[in-house]
């Protein structure tokens, strides 16, 4: 027998797990060329199913890493929820307004093949077996060190071939899922109500009568209640909530041969009577969700395993906001280890991670069990003045439309969260996304949405709102900010490591009429690139632009607004408040050596 | 000495020449599942420079085809043109109401890498040395025969290979160019004034204190002329006119050791005074143009060899026309070819292609003269009051708006523009392109641009606005409409071939509120699939969509329109008068067997 040697080797991320949080962690990682490495333990991805729609605010996400095209051309818009035929997202902000579904296979090939132009691959199947962390507090503390020791297992290899390796890892991210095996290994905890809902959930191509077939529906009738999801390719997605008598077994345990797509269609026909609806091809999938609602006690161990997704918290799939809570979690997470990876932040950066993404699973868990309560309950009658009436489970459908489209997520004041300046730019919401508005550009007057010039480039974005440039007072004190903003002991110099446009990225805002500006008259410093000087002005063909500034609530006298790489607005400062924004940059950041 | 056996073949089309015309053809063709070739005389493609911006109309075109997303990511914008920042695209109607630029050999990948996916490449360098037609009336009327015989001359084969073939071709396009080879093959002449415009032109990153230098910028000063136009990749482009004096020899021969790219700056230099102009970086790219401004005594031989491109017309550059004249030539001509080839039009049709193309070309010559002579023209002053006008330039230069960007482009009367019922739809012109507007699925409420379900597929859509489906009399017209149109008599059998679906595209357009509408009511023929019914009302979140059957001057009463497979408009008709629909088609189709 040949001697089987282990392989050994190190690696600043190892990301275990590939589905939606798993990949969005290891996509956006290795854009910024951190070392990342992902395992899965599957031979191949998902092929159909699975996974819910996609909501406005990770399509904002998607365009920010350059991915919203391929949505576009893959996915089904939806755009209507019914029964009354109410917009589907009641985030009157969203740049996309509207809800898109698309399996969650052509999702992950999308972060596939954008990491693969990186030359970051899956590997697979692969399972980690035994995991490690070093309790040795100065190793935890360096984030150079390499604390954590990791054994894969190779599912698929030649025999006499090794299967294992050692993986020294800076980080780990456990993606693995609801029933994660990292949260298990550190006895992280799931906490909720223990009671577990049963959902049957197919996937076909409708042959029916129901006018409203390609909206989303959520049918609640005396004969049973019933969610219609549109799909891409004409297809559609049905769910039922099943009762305990129809899938468990006389021990108790859900016997799934019990069940089948045409047990399911049959209780979604008794919902939708009068209409009626068949499979108008051969079925490709269907699923039983079991599942309860529940979230992880901790996020973390001291920052160097982290868990994301699934693996944190679980829901039930009404509210189709598991796979965009997965995905957004790692979002949130990647910026905060690339700069912590580059030596640029502090390691101690990281704990915002549980404590903003937590809170929102927690909300999520509340609301979906307001849902849900609505959902199972019966409808209101004359027989039965406790049911729900149709008002009551329409106001919940839409008061959570902010909520639901991702749009609403609001970080709560951290040391990347400070709202001391709010009032100079009062509609930009600190601890929100950027509102989506439309400038031009000065050099060319072409326009340009704001939430394109912030891609997740893992840069943070400063914008600098000016205010008239054609005005001599104001050009000076914008001449006196960018003086400043050169001095050595300014954040652009001080936490720029040297290079400070790999850090920041300014972007100025002009007030200025577009007939009367010349943008040549403003520092450099405050226009890297002409592409990087804005008028908030219309267009030549006044389709689209102005109106910005009160869109956003800034000051008369101008502002500067701080966006973190992942799109959320840090902090905001008057334009003489450059010490305010300091202080916060020295909050979490290292000074340049 | 081996023996060089002749390869002998047949296609059904051969493209001579890969430049913009040549490629749109083949492009286009082999979307078409036509049999297509496609040769050239270069080794490789254009690298850089060559060729102009891209028009608003074009960039539809790209979009028919499912290109445009290419130009939006590697061209750029211009959105203002100089001195006095109007617009740069006078034409209010305009999808993309702006210019691009893109370098051509950006532009022709663009259509090599869409020709691949169908398997056609450019095959080079290969040279026609020979080309004969039949002259037997009986071949040339019969669409199967293959009365061209073409002679290719491989350049670069292996040694005792044999170099060269003979090709059997249904239709030749000869796209080689303002030196057309195949042109002088068939003695047709270039028409137009004999004078040679000399043009100096630079491409370069430049170095400058001129604010305008991203916008497109005629600048028409005592010292010299200059037009600038902004380039992808920061570059700039820089056209002067020159003198005769500047490049001629004493023997009046052009000699372009006189010329290179600091002359043709100098030029630049002296009409932007007192700003300045450098290059930042090396150039890597200039030439001298050397062109009169010509158009072909005709663009067919027998409707066999058909020439197209700068072959059958050549421009001045200023206007930046040629290459788009180009394109669209071919746009013209590539579903007349498929749908003859198909059996499912007559020869004839081929006829409108001269009747149309040769029309524009000849009024794009008119305007450049006007153009050039007041651009060469010195500038008014008090000693020179036959100078031209700052007014008088700049009129000229917005008045041409709609006709230089393409949108303005109306044909003539013909077998395929039948403008009998034009008030049915007043505002969507017989013979000009369908104006973009925005409206919804009735199945789900999606806002969709009317010009995206106008997809160059070769098939001819028919637009039936129907009125309002709620309105019950509006309704029996409706299904009456929809049963007569089955019929085997009316065009949609008559000329379908078995498979109407493949020739016709039916697309229903209701002015029905979306709140009352049940598409459900309307026929089967009339919404093939759900994406098929429209509604003229606004999306759910008031942004788009509305007011459609205003903005085309829909008749109360409905209308059909049909429309080309180019986009352009080639009849109206009331919704009683599928008859005159039937005789349209009559006049260039053929009958199903």
């Amino acid at each position: 027998m040949p001697i089987s040697l282990t392989q050994e080797s190190n690696v600043d991320v190892l990301v275990i797990g590939a589905g939606p949080a798993g990949l969005m962690c290891a996509m956006a990682l290795s854009h910024a060329g951190v070392n990342v490495r992902i395992v899965d333990r599957r031979p191949a991805k998902v092929k159909a199913g699975q996974a819910d729609g996609i909501q406005p605010r990770i399509i904002e996400v998607f365009q920010s890493y350059g991915l919203a095209d391929r949505l576009f051309k893959e996915a089904v818009q939806v755009h209507v929820a019914c029964t009354d035929r109410a917009s589907d997202v009641t985030a009157p902000t969203a740049r996309y307004p509207f809800e898109m579904a698309l399996h969650q296979g052509a999702i992950e090939q999308i972060f596939m093949d954008s990491m693969a132009s990186k030359g970051v691959e899956v590997e697979r199947p692969i399972i980690p077996t035994f995991i490690e962390l070093s309790d040795d507090e100065a190793v935890l503390k360096d984030p150079t060190s390499h604390p954590a020791r990791v054994v894969l297992k190779h599912l698929d290899v030649e025999d006499g071939k090794p299967d294992t390796e050692v993986v020294y890892a800076k980080f780990v991210i456990g993606c693995d899922g609801a029933h994660s095996w990292i949260r298990k290994q550190f006895d992280i905890t799931m906490e909720g109500e223990q009671t577990d809902y049963i959902w049957g959930v197919v996937d076909l191509i409708p042959e029916t009568d129901f006018p409203d077939i390609r909206n989303r529906c959520a049918i609640h009738s005396h004969n049973g209640s019933c969610m219609v999801i549109p799909r891409e390719g004409d297809k559609v997605r049905l769910y039922t909530q099943l009762s305990d008598k129809d899938v468990v077994d006389a021990k108790g345990r859900v016997d799934r041969s019990k069940m089948g797509p045409d047990n399911i269609l049959e209780v979604a026909n008794k919902s939708l009577y009068p209409y009626t609806i068949s499979a108008s091809h051969e079925i490709d999938w269907w699923t039983l969700y079991i599942i309860g609602q529940r979230v992880a006690d901790r996020y973390s161990v001291h920052e160097r395993v982290l868990i994301a997704g699934d693996a944190c918290h679980t829901h039930s799939p009404k509210a189709g906001q598991g796979m965009n809570a997965s995905m957004n979690d790692t979002h949130n997470l990647a910026w905060k280890l690339a700069h912590v990876l580059r030596g640029c932040a502090d390691i101690s950066l990281l704990k915002t991670y549980e404590f903003e993404r937590r809170k929102y699973a927690q909300d999520l868990i509340n609301f979906d069990k307001k849902f849900a309560t609505l959902f199972s309950g019966k409808p209101r009658t004359e027989d039965n003045e406790d049911g729900v009436s149709h008002e009551e489970f329409l106001e919940a459908f839409q008061a959570f439309g902010a909520f639901t489209s991702g749009i609403g997520v609001h970080y709560q004041p951290s040391a990347i969260v400070n709202t001391k300046h709010q009032s100079f730019a009062s509609n930009l919401i600190i601890g929100q996304r950027v509102l989506p508005h439309v400038f031009i550009h000065a050099a060319n007057f072409q326009p340009v949405e704001m939430q394109d010039l912030l891609p997740s480039d893992m840069r943070f974005k400063v914008l600098v709102f000016t205010g008239d440039t054609t005005d001599k007072t104001q050009l000076k004190s914008i001449r006196s900010l960018a003086k400043e903003l050169a001095e050595p002991e300014r954040f652009l110099n001080r936490f720029g490591h040297g290079r400070s446009g790999a850090v920041f990225d300014i972007l100025s805002i002009s007030s200025a009429k577009k007939r009367q500006s010349n943008y040549t008259d403003v520092p450099e410093i405050l226009r890297s690139h002409w592409s990087k000087f804005l008028l908030d002005d219309g267009d030549m063909y006044k389709r689209s632009g102005g109106g910005g500034y009160e869109a956003y609530g800034i000051h008369p006298s101008g502002a500067i607004v701080v966006v973190r790489p992942d799109g959320y607005i840090g902090m905001v400062a008057p334009l003489n408040g450059l010490q305010d924004i300091d202080n916060y940059f020295a909050s979490f950041m290292i000074s340049s050596p």
